[in-house]
């Protein structure tokens, strides 16, 4: 009989998680390590304090997770408050609904702790997996696959033997860290000039004192001012989750919670009711500063006995909230996690992950540099005419290819045909809907296509406005 | 009394002795820690294994050690070998030299061992200098200013502290990865998809049995085959250090060194007969094929205390002979390393250090990317009659401006007035005299006048053509 074969995975994050249920779910005896103190025995506060509270998870996440356990994406769905689209709050109050997707379909904000306890909690319950917590890796030996682990609980020092190491330790990965002294790895990492800052609204109260959203729960809301932005997702006890982001330079020059305090009024006088003063300066106060940290790294494994995923392979600004879901798909793209028989060297599983470095790495830069240009967009873009009427043919091309009800359409429905047939989907189609709503487009794909539609509209763009100046002078020609 | 205040320097490479000497000047207690053992105490097999044997030394090194230190400059200049030009070797046998400098101004061929050790023997010679082989860097506390030490030696870690942390440990840098944990860096490294081996030319004889060398030593030899190229570098002892660059794809295909003999005679039938068949197999089997990385940082520094200089501040590759110079530059760019006295936080310093952030990064983000555009002109323009045209123009400027004799040579020289106005060098001068013999221009500054006498020489050249079409069309309308 050959013996099982054995896995460790760094980092007990959502990735992590899913990657060793995946991974004992294809036969591997699997241990997973993590630095931290397991997060389902700490207080609330502590959790807290570990990144950001909530988190938008879509289709691709989604799918990632049914396909190693429809249950478990089951009840995310359950516990997740679907956004139908962006509320838009400008500086005089009005209020703009922008939906994400015109037949409906939604993005889910979700407790990013609750999403990460009960996948530990079935990683946990697997007979082929086992969780160790505050346990760091000092040092890998890929040669000899064997690690050197800290175990911080009981200060002492260990070697584990692995026949595959999969690093899932987020942005600043040892695991990356360690295999950068044997491969060959381009790495890139790049902060952004803006930082973050989580402050909590509030829940309201009805006329019986129970609690209440103090905006419309089924949106992702925005508060663009143009070189920075505030965002808030709701959360299931009727609270949200506001995010400040903006230029250092600009928090900087600040200084003082009570300069704070104007500069927040002056921008966004609806969220600071929402939110209270009193809660405003204790969060500004209390809470960190968070950097926006930007990295690439190619290739992503080593011959047959390492790989990195999720944050720790591609860390991206979260402006189109696909960081996760990128990582949860990373580990549906690794073909097959399949061991082989033996033998010194597993040269299936090499070639797999050899297969996923060469074609997931347009895809993570695809959508590294979309997550950027977004920024733009929520923070600047979406309240600009142009951008609403790009937005509106974006809209009318994308049903009409989808239709073909009239001639305009089966005319455009024919174009796009000519323009994606080279195994790639037919039609038009918002880039938001590609990237948020079809993991079956891959983000390189999505885009490609969403550069030749830009090209199509403003074309379209190009020539309705010519023919709004021809007949205008046709028009003002008559009445003179 | 103010007490003497303390700089680690990490790495006693050339670069870090200088850091080592130029900080003892200014009055700072320096421990100069090196993880290898004395190379003073090697024997020549062993020294000749790191990094490659010789390299070209040029005005900014020159300069920058001759500010600590004019003695070891002078001895340096007298162990070198000028090389004047460039032997460009083509396949078919013919020899071209392409001088650096109109003025006969030389690259300095130089053993690398040489250099360092003389470097090493002056900081040990100094009072204020204490240097540790052996001790490798565990860890950097920033914040106490306290680092763990490795002695190998001993097999023993102890805690060192220091006021002033200078990390010149290289592509590879531990300084740096511990700055990283400190400091939001960003930081990019890339490898090149070519590699290089080193290949030793032996010595020819003359009548009576003495040494020759067997190729001109007052040249840099280059064989330019397009997609990879070889380099011969005159020693003192009549032989040539030759580096073969190719992708590494190429290599791989060759497989043995049958192979690879056949394709060498192909394509360098000369280097073959001076290095001999049996020698080229030898160094082809043993000596490594070694990776070309290119890395940038920035910033450089942390508040008053750490700075990274050289390679590990910025890894080029090696096409322009200027890594090192650039190397010793640096510290000469670092205003001042005059420590203040006392006080916690050292604002002087801190200010330095800062300024040297700021202003260094755009010279070494210039010549990362000269040295890769010159790895296109060595291995492949250099042959293409274009760039013969351009490079005669290049130098008839040149000239013109300088002397400003001829009526033509004034216009020339007043139209370079109007262009470099702001404080920067006036008339014309070629690139490559720029970067290399003139450390009073900035790498920067170079790039950019660099890019606008482009500018100029193809507008000239499109004239010229212009011309010749107009004289030959008149020539034949005269003859029919």
């Amino acid at each position: 009989m050959v013996q099982q074969r054995k896995a460790v995975v760094v980092g007990a994050g959502p990735v992590g998680c899913l990657a060793a249920l995946m991974l004992a779910k294809h036969g591997w005896k699997v241990e997973l390590y993590e630095g931290r103190p397991d997060i389902r025995l700490l207080s609330s506060k502590v959790a807290s304090q570990q990144r950001s509270i909530n988190l938008a998870i879509s289709h691709r996440g989604i799918a990632a997770i049914q396909s190693v356990d429809p249950g478990a994406a089951q009840r995310f769905m359950q516990s997740a408050i679907p956004m139908r689209g962006r509320m838009i709050h400008h500086v005089d109050g009005r209020l703009d609904s922008q939906l994400y997707d015109r037949d409906g379909q939604c993005i889910n904000s979700i407790d990013r702790s609750l999403l990460n306890e009960d996948l530990l909690e079935e990683a946990s319950r697997s007979s082929n997996v086992r969780v160790f917590f505050e346990h760091k890796i000092r040092s890998v030996d890929f040669e000899n696959k064997v690690m050197t682990i800290y175990d911080a609980s009981q200060s002492r020092e260990s070697q584990v033997s692995f026949d595959l190491c999969v690093g899932a330790d987020g942005s600043y990965s040892t695991i990356r860290r360690q295999m950068m002294r044997v491969v060959r790895m381009d790495y890139q990492q790049e902060y952004i000039k803006h930082e973050y800052i989580e402050l909590r609204m509030p829940a309201a109260r009805d006329g019986e004192g129970h609690p209440v959203f103090a905006l419309d729960p089924n949106h992702l809301h925005i508060w663009p001012r143009k070189s920075f932005m505030l965002i808030a997702l709701p959360n299931k006890d009727c609270t949200f989750t506001c995010t400040l982001f903006a230029p250092s330079s600009d928090l900087d020059q600040l200084g003082t919670a009570e300069n704070f305090l104007t500069w927040f009024e002056t921008h966004f006088p609806d969220a600071l009711i929402a939110i209270g003063g009193k809660n405003l300066i204790k969060d500004f106060t209390h809470n960190p500063r968070s950097p926006l940290i930007c990295t690439r790294a190619n290739p992503y494994h080593y011959k047959d006995r390492a790989i990195i995923l999720g944050d720790a392979a591609h860390s991206m600004v979260p402006f189109y909230g696909q960081g996760l879901n990128c990582g949860l798909e990373d580990e549906e793209k690794v073909v097959s996690f399949k061991p082989d028989d033996g033998g010194m060297e597993d040269v299936g599983l090499r070639r797999a992950l050899s297969r996923y470095s060469q074609e997931r790495h347009k895809d993570l830069i695809a959508i590294t540099d979309l997550a950027m240009a977004n920024y733009v967009e929520m923070r600047h873009l979406v309240t600009t005419p142009l951008y609403i009427v790009r937005k509106a043919l974006d809209n009318i091309l994308y049903s009409l290819t989808r239709r073909q009800a009239t001639s305009l359409g089966t005319l455009a429905g024919n174009l796009s045909k000519e323009l994606y047939v080279k195994g790639e989907p037919r039609g038009w189609m918002p880039l938001y809907t590609m990237v948020t709503f079809r993991p079956d487009i891959s983000y390189d794909t999505v885009q490609r296509m969403a550069a030749e539609q830009n090209w199509i509209v403003n074309v379209v763009a190009g020539v309705t406005t010519a023919a709004f100046f021809v007949a205008g002078g046709i028009l003002w020609a008559r009445r003179k």
